[in-house]
């Protein structure tokens, strides 16, 4: 019986996750659950789910949950759930013996300090906070493999590369192939970006997801965070992997070895893929998944190459990782703000990646990161990505 | 260093076998060299390879062989090839001490006997010769668990299945998707197969192979066959293996899980990537393999359902193969006689079904079969299919 922490219970990941464990009653028992805001939404999942440990993100959240819990009965011996709030209550918990397993499914770099608690207290980590990796990537493969503990990716394009390699140990990568459905404006030109309204950019054309990464697919920002995620995940330099736009969504990602073999994982477009490998590892759950059609939505796969010239945020991401330090944590930070003034009408879709570009620019770098100081990095280039857009608009 | 012996030597696996192993001359030493009647050569491959023994199909080959090599200067100590002939020459020489692997690209069911004869010897296999499967399975499968020698594929549709199933032993497979080019009557009715002239059918769209393949793939009969490879080489249910038609020979196979994940393994039509892999074995070998173009060549795949009605070659082996016992060798046998009385302009091109799907009917199956029993069965049977044939012709 697996002790399974979900951190982030209540987006799409985490309720995803825990079908995966409804489904499979004998193999997991959910010891901790946490989520943003939808405080009501946790309050069903606990009295379903009856983890040892609830985590908010506010205090008040916290202290009205606990009520709630207390009033409908949930203070019984042996079956009392403790509520704890905001980073420190996540840190606790995902270094409690309430979990032997993190299904990390947190929003942007706050997901960064919950995955280094858990690993140093030797967990095994389900990641989908990408953020972790993209900003504390040296840090925490490092803390992975000084504590000897797991890393298994959630993303459906790094759960197929993991897939591709499983049997291939010690064998040479020629190259690692990322996949991409495009997003909403596949082969739009950088004239035709500049008009995007929200609505647009909100309406992802293969993946149910939440706001951010959904604007993030529609720059593309989210594939040059992956890119620097498999970078880290797989040990291989940038130039290594090639992003593929694939509009069907049906291969995953792939591998090329050096004998000239390629190995593809493909599946319908379904989160519960990856994550009931990741929770299962090492086996494969019974999933009830739909067998994958090749006489429908398999039967014509495309492959084009993303316009680096329209889609900038790939470049920046690639650039990013390659000058290394802190430039991945400026970009990550700057990202996160910028998406969010557009998700709130103040800035144009377009500006995301032109802001971006200048404040990677002028970014100083630092080297040699902290936990303490990816942290401090990433309040810097917020303040800075907030007043550029402040004068501009 | 690995011995190997080449048992086909000069026909297209083999070379492309020596091709691999030229590349490669620190890790394998060719122990074995065999042909048919290309006596020509083999001269010169054992003049490049010096293996220790040499197989002829005749005898009387094996004699001039012998007198050429001894004028040629090879009779110098330690430098001597051995010089046999036939099934027996073939059974020494691969389980003798100049091999430890032994590749099997012999022609039909001459194969069987050779690969009973290594695996007894405790040599292990890199199998291209699929008729010792369709018509030794039970027995082949189970004398490799008994020897305990690994059995690897070299068909590159069996080869891209066992690299799908490396990283996943133990976990249960839902289903094998065989991919098949089609061949050149791909979507043709069966009217139109009425017509089809030697020329058309040995006109392969795709891969360049010997005569006999190259009309089981028109057939579709070659994919009939693997279907009963594959059934033995994985140990699947006929039922759980589905063909699919896939023009573009990029994706070479997949293998379904019961998580819904399906792996495949895709690479250039080059059969030197599969054979690399089942010499090199655990090892993949650097190929000096071109990338497979995403953008070209790999841009765009395609999967359709097989016609079992029109190509009823398919339906045939699966049936054979569900009915077991002496089916496949019947199915086997009469296609290779079948197969010639058209190469030999004796039968028209739909007659081969037509007459295969006679014996078969009137075939009286046995079961528990040796290897003495198997031969004989498939003697009986090609005297049958050319009776047949010459009634009718």
């Amino acid at each position: 019986m697996k002790q399974v922490a979900i951190l982030g219970s209540t987006g799409s990941i985490g309720t995803q996750s825990l079908d995966v464990i409804r489904r499979n009653p004998d193999r997991f028992r959910v010891g901790v659950l946490s989520c943003g805001r939808n405080v009501e939404l946790l309050e069903r999942q606990i009295s379903e789910f009856h983890p040892q440990i609830a985590v908010t993100a506010r205090e008040e959240d916290a202290l009205t949950l606990q009520k709630a819990l207390r009033e409908s009965g949930n203070a019984g011996a042996g079956n009392r759930t403790e509520v704890l709030w905001g980073q420190e209550g996540l840190k606790t918990a995902a270094s409690s013996n309430a979990c032997d397993l993190v299904l990390n499914a947190l929003l942007g770099i706050s997901g960064l300090a919950p995955t280094m608690a858990a690993v140093e207290a030797g967990k095994d980590i389900a990641l989908a906070n990408k953020e972790t990796l993209v900003t504390g990537g040296a840090l925490v493969m490092d803390a992975v493999r000084k504590a000897g503990v797991r890393l298994l990716p959630v993303d459906s394009e790094h759960s197929a590369i993991f897939q591709c390699l499983e049997g291939n140990q010690g064998r040479k990568i020629r190259k690692i192939l990322l996949t991409a459905s495009g997003g909403p404006f596949r082969g739009w030109s950088r004239k035709q970006l500049e008009s995007v309204t929200l609505e647009q950019a909100l309406h992802h054309p293969k993946w149910s997801m939440g706001k951010k990464i959904t604007i993030d697919s529609a720059t593309m920002m989210n594939k040059g965070l992956e890119v620097i995620e498999a970078r880290w995940l797989f040990d291989v330099p940038v130039d290594a992997i090639q992003i593929l736009v694939h509009p069907q969504s049906i291969v995953h990602s792939m591998v090329e070895f050096e004998d000239g073999s390629v190995l593809a994982q493909l599946g319908n477009p379904d989160m519960r893929i990856p994550i009931s490998l990741a929770l299962g590892y090492p086996d494969r759950l019974e999933s009830g998944e739909a067998e994958l059609d090749f006489f429908d939505a398999g039967s014509w796969l495309t492959f084009e190459r993303p316009d680096p010239e329209v889609f900038r945020c790939i470049t920046l991401a690639c650039s990013a990782s390659r000058a290394g330090g802190s430039y991945p944590v400026a970009l990550n930070g700057a990202n996160e703000v910028l998406v969010d003034l557009f998700l709130h009408g103040k800035i144009r879709f377009i500006e995301i990646q032109e802001y971006l570009e200048r404040i990677l620019d002028a970014h100083v770098p630092e080297y040699h990161l902290t936990l303490e100081k990816i942290l401090q990095i990433d309040q810097e280039v917020r303040q800075t990505a907030a007043q550029i857009a402040r004068k501009v608009g």
